[in-house]
């Protein structure tokens, strides 16, 4: 079969490679019908060392179920699947609490040549599948396919940034970035109720989408400038509720002053360094900083029924379309900026 | 009248000042009648620089009303009250929000010669009084007063951190630090219904203390050691709630580590740096971090019942009384750690 394999920084070549085949008895092979690229797929496109190992790439899919091993009794062949980033047992405390990135069994797609592949690609062996997949009842409706698609991980994200960061009704919210993720904290912030909007971006495309979806406010300022505007736009003290869609320190900074006291951060912006800034910052403000790897499959139950009946369109967030054979040019796209985010269709 | 003054770093001495009296007309003036030694008082007493200026210490009281301005109304003079170790006008949208360490008319007590004096004196002016002060039902009984005099900070602090580690019954807390923010950090532990109580800490005395308090645990052991220990006695995974009350940059890791994934820390240890420990492990295992500087004026309705009927008794975190012309002792004697935490009867 044919899957995207990275061998190197801005080295992505599409290949043949074994075909999926079930391994485990709690395995199922999908056969990947929407997979994307995602953000965090371009930090290995900037700075893969070959050393490091080639792998197939892609954790966000929507599939059909080809196979089922001997001990699936949930997932059935021909069910259309969402595939969350992160596979998980299912019944584990972890997962029992809703924390499916934590599993005792979890791991990841998308990180070798061995072992679990990657989702941009033909077909794909899904670990304990009875766990890990979310049965979509949507009848292959075309339309919402792209929306559904985010439930692998961006929408989820965006998500996990808005509880973690205490969005509620009323309250007004901060979100640092404007890619996928951010755009999708404020469709979470809006759908949580949140009473104001602020985006924190630069590109002016990526904002005025961002206001389509709920934002209220743009701050296109960075660093020092931001928080002012952030402050100035929320009477003074800050936002509730600020959604750190990015990682990087100054980010992180600028999210940490942002929010009023008493406030609350939601981390999803994968972090860059065991040193975290704004640590007297949050504590001499009382700001909560929570966050992490979001439990996507857990959102999945509360975000699918507002998708299906088109309250919310995260499907929105994908600019651009390619073929199997057209996810290396997607990947020079979207790191160069060109494209916000892409869709594949194997 | 007399009082606490620091001048320098091991410099304390009992000074006569000019009396404390009405300067606004929002003010009370206290005679107070307890007050103690912080372990945030010991920050100065071991590093204070004679050109940052000398200043009268103390920011924990009990007292009874003396004098009140002409806009005060609901103190009135020969009310015994508590002094929480921060002013607030208890009409701001911080103040009704229960974060009255963030009042827009904020201050602390117990820095510097002007302005707001200290409690470590026999008598202290109080700014917005009627905000501030909490009068006390008991009719002065003595055996009550260690414990209500841990109201006006450690007792609301380490209730705020159990609060910030969201402790709730049935779950696992381990509280980094056996000083007296700490051992109060397992009253309140205790109080909120944990199951599991572990303390971290390497001084006998006090250890012993935190069982009676509460504790079901001792880990003596620091650093990675003191981690396996938290994990190995809570089943493998850490603690739902870490407790960190000592702010160094070891105990903060520490604390982080020792958490559960999905679970939290609440700190009330003051941070020495705007660059925080664990970042990325904290992201990682998706542990919010929380807390600050303690609303302890909140808490006050929630705790003193509590002590009036004997269901806490946080005063055993004093092991000392001195009179007002002791205090210099007395800070010898608790950065010497010959003693836990010492009480100032003036």
């Amino acid at each position: 079969m044919k899957a995207t394999v990275m061998h190197a920084a801005e080295d992505v070549r599409i290949e043949v490679v074994p075909d999926a085949k079930l391994e485990q008895p709690t395995d199922a092979v999908i056969r990947v019908t929407r997979a994307c690229i995602c953000g965090s797929d371009l930090w290995p496109y900037k700075s893969l060392d070959p050393a490091e190992g080639a792998r197939i790439m892609g954790h966000e899919a929507i599939g059909v179920v080809e196979e089922i091993g001997t001990d699936v009794t949930r997932i059935k062949t021909g069910d259309l699947v969402v595939m969350p980033f992160a596979f998980s047992d299912g019944t584990c405390e972890f997962c029992h609490e809703g924390l499916q990135t934590e599993c005792v069994h979890k791991g990841f797609f998308g990180n070798g040549l061995e072992g679990v592949g990657g989702a941009q690609a033909e077909a794909l062996r899904i670990p304990l599948a009875d766990g890990t997949l979310y049965p979509l009842p949507a009848d292959g409706d075309e339309a919402l396919m792209p929306s559904l698609l985010t439930l692998a991980d961006v929408m989820g994200t965006g998500h996990h940034a808005a509880v973690a960061a205490r969005v509620a009704p009323g309250k007004s919210v901060a979100v640092v970035g404007d890619g996928a993720v951010g755009l999708c904290g404020v469709i979470a912030a809006k759908r949580l109720g949140a009473e104001q909007i602020i985006i924190l971006g630069r590109h002016a495309d990526r904002t005025d989408l961002a206001r389509e979806l709920g934002a209220t406010d743009v701050v296109a300022e960075r660093g020092e400038e931001a928080v002012e505007k952030v402050r100035e736009l929320t009477g003074g003290s800050g936002a509730h509720s600020v959604l750190e869609c990015v990682g990087l320190d100054v980010s992180t900074q600028t999210a940490i002053e942002a929010a009023r006291p008493g406030g609350a951060i939601g981390r999803v912006g994968v972090p860059q360094d065991e040193r975290m800034p704004g640590g007297e910052t949050s504590f001499f403000a009382n700001v909560t900083i929570g966050g992490g790897p979001a439990p996507v499959r857990a959102y999945i139950d509360e975000l699918l029924p507002d998708i299906l009946d088109g309250t919310i369109e995260p499907g929105r967030v994908f600019d651009r379309t390619v073929g199997l054979d057209d996810v290396p040019e997607g990947y020079r796209a979207m790191n160069e900026r060109e494209s916000l985010k892409v869709m594949v269709r194997p």
